[in-house]
């Protein structure tokens, strides 16, 4: 039961865009390749609407470092490509340098569980150009979706309000992988179980499924079914009972339930899979309970997602548990959450200080946040979150609590009567794991509590409140300062280039 | 370079949900084990409201199959699960047949590249009622996806206009072999080439890149950034103009562009990914015409789909190439296909004939269609698909090319003037490949082919043609007929069930 078991892909290192090769050879050609680096994940609004993200996929950072080389047949593959120009794409210096590559590079993330927020780092990483360049795609393949699973799965899990949530979400994933991130991250926001076996086997995460519909269609009676079903598994017996028709197959599970009771079995739930799924699921508990079988639970499917559950509570719904499968595992309605790899600083070989690097943009809201950033996490005495302080670079610079909002720099927060903790946990030191990957109980945990401390409006799904993200004042002046000085440069590279023209 | 590098994962049979094996074993135990059974993968409508779907995945079932065996170490885990209820799941005798299982199944689906229209099997699996259930969850995730980007790629592709469409769509998608998936299928829907190398690697995908925004801000000035990159590649070089503003970054493309032609080289392209894309494409072109560029590219990328490259073109946007990532890879906004997998049909052990079955919903739209089900296409004369046949189970049978709407009864379609041809081709008999993987050129050139062929106004992205899908007249009857038998069968269960709880 290893994490690598399907984490590392055979060859890791090729599952990436082709331009993070292309630009690595040109650092390496180009006398840059010596420079250091930190680049930064970051996403810029919250997936879903809501108030919150839950950091996933990080605890899978370090294994799919440690696992990235390049093997002998990648690096003939890469010989092999041709110039769209004519000759080959890359040259045989560069390939011979790649085929010994180790990515020496330290990263710090969010722990998975943890809560993430917009514009501060998900991931930071720090080393040679190249090795952060080369790591991008891998990187954000494997954080961004994740990511959004365990904010989707957290909210349905919300939704259910204690009862238990299982992801069903497989036979709609982006094959054994997608259903494999789907299954580990649904576990971390809180699901209690998955159809998915491979999931259960390589994460330890507890696995739930019964019957489908096609097993009462190979009998002749719905009851011949369910009794040959309870016969067999008389220990894991939920019957689906809407193949022909909802309100007669609970009719023939209580007939089954009886007998098994009879036998001293139990039978635990029937399972909803279509109609009208709160008026059935009352007739289902009416009946179970008239018949004194009130230990009989009743578990809903069928396109479930952290709205659908919200309604079928509202309307009285005795649902125990639920099935949750396509709207997780695609996280609709935002299948991507749009995180990006950022140049944030650099500094040449020898040189301490870091110089600070911004992308300006046309648009305020897609300019980046410049430094080797840290994110300070203020909780009240309570434990609740008070708001965040991105800081460019030395934690023990500044803990004033004082901050600028990350967008609106004329706003200003105070958290100077809450406590300061750091958000990005060091996962790699040069190119090795700092420590062995944690359970992912572990994590479901840290996320469960998480949750359960952040204030009730910023969890809600109708316009959540904000969660504050400030920069710390040094931080929010530097970045005034360099969108002016990028502003006159990229004027000065037109003017520079109008000259070169003439 | 084989399919099977990463088509297959390691544990292929335990990619699957968990009910597969819970109903196997349940099979396994109550005597039905020996039946034989059809299952019918089918979808109920067109995804992104358009009016057809093209098929794959459909050419990596028979590796799949082939690969599809429990290893030691995926009985011990089985064997190592506990019931709910208490007591272990799975039963000795149970998965000592379950490691000696190969899935002997015969399968017939639409060939990779071809279409493919609402409640038409696209896959359909024959064999032993255990082994087709054990395997629909590997089968549906290997499908559902891909379908759904090739037809995706395809529509983003016809946008395109016989411009070049390139996948960037890795860092959105879910894992490695979503990535995988997303080029793959997005090959065979008409694609040009993929960002992903793994994928150019084991697919044989060209494989298209240059530089990102990181690669400019590494450099003091812009056009340092574009000279160091055209020195390195001068043979591959599309410079990415819009890290500081997209004018000045044009601009300095021009001088680099001239520096590159005095050398006797030539810079490809220069890409957009903010911005005004129309105004900012129209500006290079001008500025590239007027400096006496004409063989300058101009490519566009940034949250494109088949809309936003719609509306491009009918600005007028002179745009030569497009990179279409998230929207892609996510299939965005439809991020499912929602196929499903049915019981049509089974007969006892020693039986020829085929007992039809299919599950009655309260909702005409779901009912299923009973049978071994067989497309029939009907092409006119030059080689325009008139409308598809589905009949029982033996095309010879019916060739009338009469058949009576999929949904509706009473629209009949009378295709006798067109030549029918089998849409389902055999994929695997008896658990082995019928033929070595076809190259995913011939899939892609089938598409090309398929959809060129396709009446336009089926082909149009707004209210499109419906294409006529029937039943033949003998299948309508029948299902009926069935219809009212369930019915009737349904209510006697409701009543059996009333009259045993007496």
């Amino acid at each position: 039961m290893s994490l690598t078991d399907r984490t590392v892909p055979t060859d890791v290192a090729l599952n990436t865009d082709l331009y993070e090769l292309t630009m690595a050879q040109a650092f390496f050609e180009s006398g840059r390749g010596q420079d250091e680096a930190v680049f930064t994940v970051f996403f810029r609004e919250n997936p879903f609407d809501g108030g919150y993200a839950v950091a996933c996929g990080t605890g899978q950072i370090a294994d799919m470092i440690e696992h990235f080389r390049y093997t002998p047949e990648s690096i003939d593959y890469l010989a092999s490509l041709e110039a769209p120009g004519g000759g080959k794409m890359f040259k045989p210096a560069f390939l011979e340098w790649l085929a010994a590559f180790e990515p020496g590079v330290t990263i710090h993330a969010v722990r998975e569980g943890d809560l993430v927020f917009p514009r501060e780092p998900l991931v930071r990483v720090q080393g040679n150009v190249v090795a952060c360049q080369l790591i991008e795609t891998a990187l954000l393949n494997l954080v961004n979706f994740q990511t959004l699973v365990a904010t989707k799965a957290a909210r349905v899990v919300q939704a259910a309000e204690g009862h238990a949530v299982s992801d069903f979400g497989l036979r709609r994933a982006q094959g054994p992988d997608g259903g494999l991130a789907v299954a580990r991250a649904s576990y971390v926001g809180g699901a209690s179980s998955t159809s998915n076996v491979l999931a259960g086997k390589i994460y330890d995460i507890p696995v739930f499924g019964t019957h489908a519909h096609s097993w009462v269609m190979a009998f002749p009676k719905e009851i011949d079914a369910f009794r040959a079903f309870a016969a067999s598994m008389p220990n894991n017996c939920t019957l689906l009972v809407d193949t022909y028709d909802a309100e007669s197959g609970i009719e023939n599970a209580i007939v089954v339930a009886k007998e098994m009771e009879a036998r001293g079995e139990r039978l635990r739930a029937v399972r909803l899979d279509s109609g009208d799924l709160a008026k059935l699921a009352k007739y289902a508990r009416r009946r179970f309970d008239e018949e004194g079988l009130p230990y009989v639970g009743v578990s809903a499917s069928n396109d479930l997602d952290e709205y659908t559950i919200q309604s079928l509570f509202a309307q009285g719904a005795p649902i125990d548990s639920f099935g949750v499968g396509t709207k997780l595992a695609t996280c609709d309605p935002q299948p991507s959450l749009g995180g990006v790899y950022k140049l944030t600083a650099f500094r040449k070989p020898g040189e301490r200080a870091w110089t600070p690097t911004m992308k300006l943009s046309e648009q305020a809201f897609k300019r980046t946040i410049p430094g080797v950033q840290h994110v300070l996490r203020y909780k009240s005495e309570n434990e609740v979150p008070m708001g965040d302080v991105i800081v460019f670079d030395d934690v023990a610079a500044d803990l004033s609590g004082l901050a600028r909002d990350v967008l609106d720099g004329d706003t200003m927060y105070d958290f100077t009567s809450g406590t300061p903790e750091e958000v990005l946990a060091p996962m790699v030191e040069d190119g090795h794991a700092i420590a062995a990957p944690e359970p992912l109980s572990v994590a479901r945990e840290r996320c469960k509590n998480a949750l359960m401390h952040l204030d009730p409006a910023i969890r809600r799904f109708l316009n959540p409140q904000f969660y504050p993200v400030g920069l710390e004042p040094g931080l929010a002046e530097l970045r005034s300062h360099l969108t002016q000085l990028e502003w006159e440069a990229a004027h000065a590279h037109a003017s520079a280039a109008a000259g070169e023209r003439e």
